[in-house]
């Protein structure tokens, strides 16, 4: 089965990607899109994020026979209740949030009898809103998905048959694995760079203007990933707090240990590690999940 | 006062890389260059890192005005006691190291009564080794001259004027200073990488195959830190230990309240963080260190 109507609620960066994407891959689906802020949608419909942009939520969804939820996971059960009066009974409902169980839960619960699978594109940039999405947004990425032990075989094939088609590879896991894998790739490094860059800024013998100019010592990096959408991010750690902190104490445990090598100054333990971690650069670098070129290729800006 | 003669001493990613930017910035001057190493040294000749590589840290120098050690802070001491008995009088010893109160030692008790400024350019790569280096890796970077409080200011002036030439804008500062700066802006980020990538290879419940394919929703950036030369950065934690703890203390604490904030779902405190560390990425962007293109405009690879 294959989707002719797809409604996107919310158009910031993943929304108005998944858009855009449609329209490159998927020319003849139609997509309708919504998003609650008014200035969100008037530039949606400067940039064509999806074929009608519609005045309410209801209004996007009426028609559709996939609805995608890209809105901040604590925004999704609000967002699900807006749509429930008007949503045909066989449409799917899906989203992109980054944490699964809370998500099975809230949209189960506003939607009681609707097909419901949720999913996650492993995919985005620091930048959000409606200028942020691009087509190629999801190429060479993975997006999971984690149905409920009883959704129809037929919608889970449909639904990955869609998002390989916007140029992802599709990957079925239950919820609750889910939420311990993007704690580790995703949550936890988020976190780690929103507290260091926030460490940096509050410093008194280190002014912001040293920090900002020898930020490229490996710095700025951190600072990219803390440029991300505080809503969004919020929302993450509010709903995946276990996982999150599960993984957060593994790494406090870890972080604890380097710093009794470096009180003790125990070199070899610190080589062994500096070691170890290169191989995972490796295997992400062949998996095409990176670029190989030195400083991921960045541009000689200034 | 300028140099016409300098010595280049480790052929690695820094001293390829100046050898690089001479050849293109400074033509009238000559550069020797010497690598323990008789691969490198092979290497180093078939790319041209410098005029003449030579078969010794001696001949090397002999004739050299300016000498810049490039080899791991830990073997600094030894690099100067290599050299001391051909060095001319006058000539200036410099290096690149990053961590300067352990290298002003070093060097002043191997090489009593030479000229000695310790130096660092904040740049680099991920990569290392006589393949790594260009001529333009420091334009637009910063290079901070920590002289000795007796250092003879024309020769200050002069390797400040050798580090624009190649393009960086040159501070003075104290050493004591320059390692809290630097302990910030790029040590506790490469200590962060590290161990938050060890702490992912080890899960159980994870996969490393897991790990990889998901990276990129954050954690690949961490990796290209944590693929740096675990030589170089073992060096730099023996000898910037004291910095280096006292920075990764105040991390700890900061980490220790958000994950406070996370188990009492304080959402606000969590905003008012992620929120603020987007100012200092604006400031990065705005003074030309970072790329402002989403994701440090990588390639769509793969």
């Amino acid at each position: 089965m294959s989707f002719e109507r797809v409604a996107i609620i919310g158009l910031g960066l993943l929304g108005g990607s998944i858009g855009l994407a449609v329209a490159e891959h998927l020319p003849g689906v139609v997509t309708t899109g919504y998003d609650a802020d008014p200035a969100v949608r008037r530039r949606a419909s400067e940039r064509g994020l999806a074929g009608t942009i519609c005045e309410s939520a209801g209004e996007a969804v009426a028609e559709a026979d996939l609805v995608i939820l890209c809105v901040p996971v604590g925004a999704m059960g609000e967002a699900a209740r807006e749509i429930a009066a008007e949503l045909r009974p066989e449409a799917l409902v899906s989203d992109v949030g980054s944490s699964k169980r809370s998500i099975a839960r809230a949209l189960t619960e506003a939607l009681p009898g609707q097909p419901v699978i949720p999913a996650h594109p492993v995919a985005g940039t620091e930048h959000s809103g409606p200028d942020a999405g691009f087509a190629a947004l999801f190429h060479h990425r993975w997006c999971i998905l984690t149905p409920p032990s009883n959704a129809d075989p037929a919608l889970v094939a449909g639904l990955a048959g869609f998002w390989r088609a916007l140029g992802a590879t599709v990957e079925v896991m239950d919820a609750e694995h889910h939420d311990l894998v993007l704690a580790v790739t995703s949550h936890i490094p988020h976190l780690i760079a929103y507290t260091i860059v926030g460490t940096a800024s509050d410093l008194e013998e280190v002014t912001r203007g040293e920090v900002i100019k020898y930020s490229a010592g490996g710095f700025r990096d951190f600072t990219r990933i803390a440029a991300s959408d505080p809503t969004m991010w919020r929302d993450v750690f509010l709903n995946n707090r276990d996982a999150v902190l599960e993984m957060l104490d593994r790494f406090l445990t870890d972080l604890e240990g380097v710093r009794e090598a470096i009180k003790a100054s125990d070199g070899e333990a610190m080589f062994d590690l500096f070691t170890r971690t290169r191989a995972i650069r490796r295997g992400i670098i062949e998996l095409g999940q990176d670029d190989a070129r030195p400083d991921f290729g960045r541009a000689d800006h200034g």
